[in-house]
């Protein structure tokens, strides 16, 4: 039996929760928990704001742990090997993007948390695929969260291309934010932090941001035209758009991965003119994830946490919805 | 004394109109006009569209001709040689746009009918970098659109990397679209064209195009979800963009060559799941262009032109305003 902790109910408290996972898949790896960041994925799963979630529901999936076990078929990891999970359990490996390496483009693949139960327990299972070995140097304590924020905020550096001599903007200094301004700073950017927090200002130029811009300051944000090659939005707010396109240089980049309730709007002459593009991407593979971790101990990055006991996940939770994590929240188990 | 036609007023009939060019610059091309073709741009202009027009307004950007002098500094070309020019006249070739071959996006670039006179005329200048040489095989009536129209919708196809094993879409069949679908074809693409004029499906189909979408009707449309890998807009209206998102697989781009009169508004849960993007961009450099020329000549690709004697400057912009040009207008000189 697995002994997690469940909500039984939209928005509910979590409680005790046993489950038999039954047997262990040839191409499974059980891994025992150590630790699982929170994530807001888990809070909107927890009150089924995307309409798939589905009771009772175990969240977690910045999990953190050592192989307890493997299926016949694993010849990638060892038995007490640490590995870490994110939101991705599954991918089919045989369709054409499994096979070119974007299994987090798989239209088959597996959410850890959607309609199977994920990492708040003491044991989660994944498909070897998504089971990804931690470096020996990382710190286990704070590595959850590079398997979703982390993630997130590091793909989109490998897909838009971002060289080391540009100028990058990060909107959002929270729990994706921060790490973005860390991969950044790291990658050789100069980094401008955009908030609408000025209080902020002093941490994201510790987390090693050059500038910050008030955004909800408009002459702020005009003052910043033309001046960034890449800009990625980390928030879930509805923004100004048309004021980062402006903030682009020719050839710019603004690229999302904080979903805003509305769609987003931008005018077609500048991005035009200026040969600007807008995207946006899900996650990462399983190997830049891997390249994530080697980066992130190579540069000494580490997510900024603040630690709970997994039998405090409801105030974790609370703290989640209410307050203000600096920058991201791990349950320890 | 240069002998050009010019409209003296917004909107106005354009007459015969002499203007003296003063020297010829140490780094200016003289181009003896040969033809040139109307594009809306022209008609934009004519109408101050854009707010920028100064009259008397002589249009005219997508010039061939011959070399008839070069100014001292020259050393690119010849006296009797055949040239091209486009948008551009003159780009200051010192910024780090010029200097890193973007000369289209050099902040100075001066536009050639943009507060002096373009190539509705016996001749007309442009500097040395914006003199493109017409390769010998070239077609001469029908190469002056490649210079506005035919750039703009090549251009994208590097700007976006477009591989020849990839599906692509061209959204119109008009003066942009039916190059974009011709190039696109010769590029060794599989090319979707998308109109809301049925009956120009066999002519679409006989550009190159082996797909044929009524953009009108929404089932239509949504037949071909998650099926091209690259969409060229090159109308100026208002789309229903998140169904050509949809259109999209994971990673496709959407690229828009037309301003719509509204913002563009896109759905972000689709475009992150799906890793999409969408761009745009103006005209090309003077290396890309030359490319597409050779290109086109390589392949035997030609804009469908109506050709017009530029006394009948007049009738051929009534045409333009109120007709449907098949495809593309063309003054002979």
């Amino acid at each position: 039996m697995i002994r997690a902790y469940a909500a039984t109910e939209k928005s509910g408290k979590l409680e005790p929760f046993e489950y038999d996972p039954g047997l262990l898949g040839e191409e499974e790896v059980e891994i025992q928990v150590e630790y699982c960041g929170i994530c807001h994925s888990d809070l909107h799963m927890l009150d089924n704001d995307w309409g798939m979630t589905q009771y009772p529901f175990v969240p977690g999936h910045e999990v953190v742990g050592t192989v307890s076990a493997l299926g016949s078929r694993v010849t990638t990891l060892k038995v007490g090997q640490r590995v870490g999970a994110g939101w991705f359990s599954h991918s089919c490996m045989t369709c054409e993007w499994c096979m070119s390496g974007n299994q987090n483009l798989c239209p088959k693949a597996e959410g850890i948390i959607v309609g199977r139960h994920g990492g708040f327990a003491d044991k989660v299972r994944v498909n070897y695929e998504w089971a990804i070995a931690i470096p020996d140097d990382m710190n286990p304590v704070s590595a959850g969260p590079l398997f979703c924020g982390g993630i997130t905020v590091f793909n989109p550096i490998l897909v838009c291309g971002v060289k080391p001599t540009e100028k990058v903007g990060v909107i959002g200094i929270g729990g994706l934010g921060h790490m973005a301004i860390r991969f950044l700073k790291a990658w050789g950017c100069e980094v401008t932090a955009f908030s609408h927090s000025p209080e902020k200002e002093a941490e994201a130029k510790a987390m090693g941001a050059t500038h910050f811009v008030n955004s909800v300051d408009p002459e702020a944000l005009a003052s910043v035209a033309n001046s960034l090659d890449f800009i990625l939005s980390t928030v879930t707010a509805d923004l100004n758009w048309d004021a980062y396109i402006n903030a682009l240089r020719p050839k710019g980049r603004l690229h999302v991965v904080g979903v805003a309730p509305n769609p987003l709007s931008a005018s077609l002459f500048p991005l035009l003119l200026g040969q600007k593009s807008i995207s946006a991407s899900p996650l990462g593979s399983p190997v830049t994830t891997s390249d994530m971790l080697n980066f992130s101990v190579r540069h000494g990055l580490e997510p900024i946490i603040e630690v709970y006991p997994l039998e405090q996940v409801n105030e974790a939770f609370e703290k989640l919805r209410n307050g203000k994590p600096r920058y991201r929240l791990v349950l320890k188990v």
